[in-house]
């Protein structure tokens, strides 16, 4: 037997053992997809185990997680911080090797998949950040960042709306480093897939601008490393469609009935035995040392690379200066920004972020973001920075067109490809079309900015679903996700400084109309809340507001005053808020107080964490009538008399 | 002037007029696509205005919504009840024509749109909605359901994935009587179209099944009107491709600086000089009245169609009485299932949710829907009701693919076809995907039923984007949806009742492990909450739980009964409860207690409402890591001991 044929019977085995070990998994496809996942470490793939964030290496992003099991084997033949031990521990609690592969858990993962869909955004903001660093950066005879990002991808993927979206923009943008394997064994969890889904792949590929490569000897290793030498060939972003059997050498090989079945002991014996593997868990010194061949040539490619780098810096002084200073944030210097008092009066939420983001992008060139075709709204273009596009590598700002879902899931990508700060706008309302993209900003601790500006009912005359109400309880229950609203450009500068300072991701929460004027507090802002008007001795009254409404809660406040003690808060952040001591929030807080009251234009349950069960919350719990803006605010009782009316009758009680 | 061109220059003049007015809307694209609309409407679309509800009308959805003023402009002009009045109202609060066209706001509006996408899935659902009446009740020589669904989308729509997760599905069931009417203008908001998409429309739809029809001359009247009349014909949904010029005759024609812009008065007047109009919201006799004879026709054939089914009933006595009673819901009588009381115990939610699924389902046809390729998780299968499927158009299941967003939006197109009551299935974490569907459902009032399975961290060995955190505050925060969490299936069963009743939309929050043994009270759960474990006396301690930590709760409970009178309160939907009196709110909520206390594997900040700011909330905070499914939760802290100890700290501070 030849040798790639018996290492590709080890790959097997040993990831049919892992799942019968963990008694749960997904062995279908596992099997199905090995020769692709052999073929594509065995010859392509280029790594340093040595250094697995070398940055020119290439990038793989496994978008069909289920196939995690076949990935934990690879990294371990390969010479990954992966051990056999490892492999047994599958999905054990505190493992190396989760059910699925996760960023920062396990050596080589570069992203956390799982929810189908989201691999293949992150693939395409890989090949976008690849592209802007290589025409940044390379110069002639020296193509410094010249790698591919692989994504393997199943039919399940291809379905989602989230992969639609971003393989049509990757298509529009020649993303030709690009390079999708697609897994197409035509069975799903639930049966086969023409049940489900019978288009062309292929045609619909093209259409968007595809190379479509076929490979219908998806189960044999060397078959599937000329398909992927082809890709690798191309002027587009390329699909290589691989033929597979699902469950390939079990009993229930080619049907739906392998999807998510573990083999027992005496059926995992008769594929061993088929396989002619006859131990558990164990590698062959002759497929150990044909695997780590690939594994050294990565570390010379790797030492080569670096040979090279240190001749372009020779011969390109300048631009050498430039690529070691690319992510060095230091430059930013967001305090001394917030000292130098800048004019905010007069501003929208969204024009206070515009000004922000153009300052900070001039120091700091790894800010790259755009809009989902709304930057007229949103106002978050970097100016003077171009748009990137097939004939313009350098621009910073990126049209993702209609395709909010894709937008923030290449956000993503391009925060996990190294430290750029990527950012992601559009307008409240289509927050919803992104939750599982910022889910998994959240989740994997990505720098991925979120700015969403009309951020009230107060925008008044649209779609009454474009009216946003439940967006920020939503976004506020993402863990580890700062969501700030600011009621003026100093607390937004405290969100930025928080953003950089402490890593994100951050939502940027603004208002589409001008800001009521308030003075907001720097300073005090880091700390998520703080007390902007303080009670004269003992406050009876405590007010907590964020954004727009901190204006309309300083009006009831003065209102209030001739009769009452009373002391307003503005809580841009909550999660910043909440992670203070006791003491501070207490300080805060002013439990003493006869009443406790927060206003804001959203319906979030947050804010009795605050008020209390007993406290009064001005809030929006109803769709809101489409109208003028401030008409609909105030027949939604955001008006100073009404509120002061209110708590007058709550204290009453 | 021929009579069409003369019309089709009123419809632009008043379109315009009205946008002028508001100061406010998208002149580019209502002008653009006023021939398309003008040939749908008067060769084409088949309504009757004395009976907007009628059964075999035709459907169009407006999927564009921002080009709302010139369907307002159609709907007046064909005599549906909008005035040239209300023409001049548009964007006003409480008008009958808000900024974007709403479902239930203004007559014969069939969706609710302007969030783009949405509008596809809806008319999606629609189309096999018609399918599978059409399958059920036509006869030979009585074609009684045989209407088309229109549907008119720009480019902005069909970059959103949700529309192409939509036509996908179309295309695999061969949904011939679908037609989506593409107003090609290669405008967006942010500039050419080619910036962020240069993908081939007509070879993308090919590839997924459909018929695509060309029309160069969208801007003329009797070319729309050709191309609609072959897209009739056709086998497979079809999309018409109109090229038409945004802003056409306007002085910026043909440039996206018209997309949202509005007319000056100037540039108004020439405008309208151009298009020999020289009145304000003024409408020629001759130009009603060839606009009425269609409206006239449209009664006619309604009428005939009365006769027919006259003739249908006699002819087809059975199959009649069917048809009466197809959505006839008394049927159901879930009160008398809850009396037999069914033996629970042992079942997950998700077999819970089956058995009562199946029972309803037997009972009452207008239940539909199905899975995003999970059905063997979430076990929401109809029992030998078949797989709806170009062949098999009386199947009640539907294999929605990996698709949940456009999953969420074809159940809310069937339920906006006519009382039918689909249901979109998945796990929970996959609601993030669904959230602006959902969203839809609540603010259109709809009977979609979400049945969302593997509800908390408890299912352990999964991919931590799968490990639902976020989602139940998330669906909570949808103002209108009833999240029901149920403990066991009586609360189940008051969950359905609650909804067959009271109207939807549901999501039905469910477990993939084995519930604790718990007897919910079927009468109580009708209020959303209520005391399953009262106090001896005077409550120290209140615990408030839902689904599995109810079982929990009692175990606390338990422990805790030697030292403290508890009570616990089982809540299985918080926004029921929320509508009950203010004084069985307090008995349920005993305020007196020493100590409230809530038990979730959520991190829905909601709970404070309930235990108030110094109550004790064991919750959440953090991702989950992945492992056996008890150990994990136990690691959060859903231990009894554990709970036992917080609960005695938080006393004796």
């Amino acid at each position: 037997m030849k040798i790639a044929e018996k290492t590709l019977n080890y790959v097997k085995s040993l990831t049919a053992q892992s799942i019968a070990v963990a008694k749960n998994g997904h062995t279908g496809s596992c099997l199905g997809a090995s020769a692709i996942m052999l073929a594509l470490f065995k010859d392509h793939y280029n790594f340093d185990v040595s250094d697995t964030d070398f940055l020119n290496r290439d990038r793989f992003i496994l978008s069909a997680g289920h196939i995690s099991p076949l990935y934990y084997t690879m990294l371990s033949l390969f010479g990954f911080d992966v051990s056999l031990q490892d492999l047994k521990d599958l999905r054990k609690m505190g493992s190396k090797t989760p059910a699925y592969a996760e960023y920062r858990v396990t050596d080589g993962v570069e992203s956390t998949t799982g929810l189908q869909g989201q691999g293949v955004a992150n693939a395409v903001g890989s090949a976008i950040a690849q592209a802007m660093l290589a025409e940044r950066f390379n110069s002639v005879g020296f193509p410094i960042i010249n790698h591919y990002t692989y994504c393997l991808v199943g039919d399940g993927d291809l379905m989602e709306g989230c992969v639609q979206e971003a393989c049509s923009l990757a298509g529009t943008l020649s993303l030709n480093k690009l390079i999708l394997l697609y897994d197409s064994n035509d069975a799903t969890m639930d049966g086969t897939l023409s049940a489900s889904n019978r288009e062309s792949v292929a045609r619909k590929f093209k259409a968007m601008g595809w190379n479509v490569i076929r490979c219908l000897k998806g189960n044999r290793y060397s078959s599937c490393s000329k398909a992927i030498a082809l890709a690798k060939r191309s002027l587009k972003p390329t699909i290589v469609i691989f033929k597979t059997t699902i469950g390939i050498g079990t009993s229930k090989e080619g049907t739906s009935s392998i999807h998510s079945a573990v083999l027992t002991e005496e059926e995992l014996k008769r594929f061993n035995k088929s396989l002619e593997v006859f131990e558990n868990f164990y590698v062959p010194n002759d497929v150990r040392d044909w695997c780590m061949a690939t594994t050294r040539k990565g570390k010379l490619l790797h030492e080569q690379w670096n040979q090279d780098l240190a001749v372009y810096a020779t011969s390109n002084p300048v631009l050498y200066r430039e690529f070691n200073s690319f992510f060095d944030k230091k430059k930013l210097d967001i305090e001394k920004f917030a000292r130098n008092s800048y004019k905010w009066e007069g501003l929208s939420g969204r024009e206070l972020n515009n000004v922000v983001l153009n300052e900070l992008s001039q120091k700091f060139s790894a800010i790259v973001g755009g809009n989902a075709d709304c930057g007229l709204i949103t106002k978050s273009n970097i100016e003077n920075a171009g748009y990137f596009s097939t004939a313009n590598r350098r621009g910073k700002n990126i049209h993702f067109g209609s395709r909010e879902q894709a937008m923030a899931g290449i956000c993503n990508g391009i925060a996990l490809y190294e430290d750029f700060y990527p950012f992601a706008s559009t307008t409240l309302a289509y927050a919803s079309y992104m939750m599982s993209a910022i889910r998994l900003s959240a989740i994997m601790k990505l720098n991925t900015m979120y700015m969403f500006t009309s951020d009230s009912i107060k925008i008044g005359q649209e779609s009454v679903a474009n009216l946003p109400i439940e967006q920020l309880a939503c976004l506020r229950s993402v863990v580890g996700l700062n969501v700030y609203r600011p009621c003026d450009g100093n607390e937004l500068l405290a969100g930025y400084q928080t953003h950089f300072e402490k890593g994100g991701p951050t939502a940027f929460v603004l208002s589409q109309e001008r800001m009521p004027s308030v003075e907001g507090k720097y300073e005090q802002a880091l700390q998520g809340g703080y007390i902007l008007v303080p009670a004269k001795a003992n406050a009876d009254i405590v007010i907590y507001a964020s954004g727009s409404e901190v204006g309309l809660a300083l009006k009831v406040a003065e209102s209030l005053k001739k009769q009452y003690d009373v002391s307003v808060v503005s809580m841009p952040c909550t999660q910043i808020f909440d992670k203070q001591s006791d003491s501070y929030k207490a300080k805060v807080m002013q439990k003493s107080a006869k009443l406790q009251v927060a206003i804001e234009a959203s319906n979030d349950n947050i804010w009795y964490k605050y008020v209390g069960s007993d406290g009064l919350v001005v809030s929006v719990d109803n769709y809101a009538k489409c109208g003028n803006g401030e008409e609909v605010y105030k027949s939604f009782g955001f008006d100073e008399k009404e509120i002061v009316r209110k708590i007058i009758k709550k204290l009453a009680n």
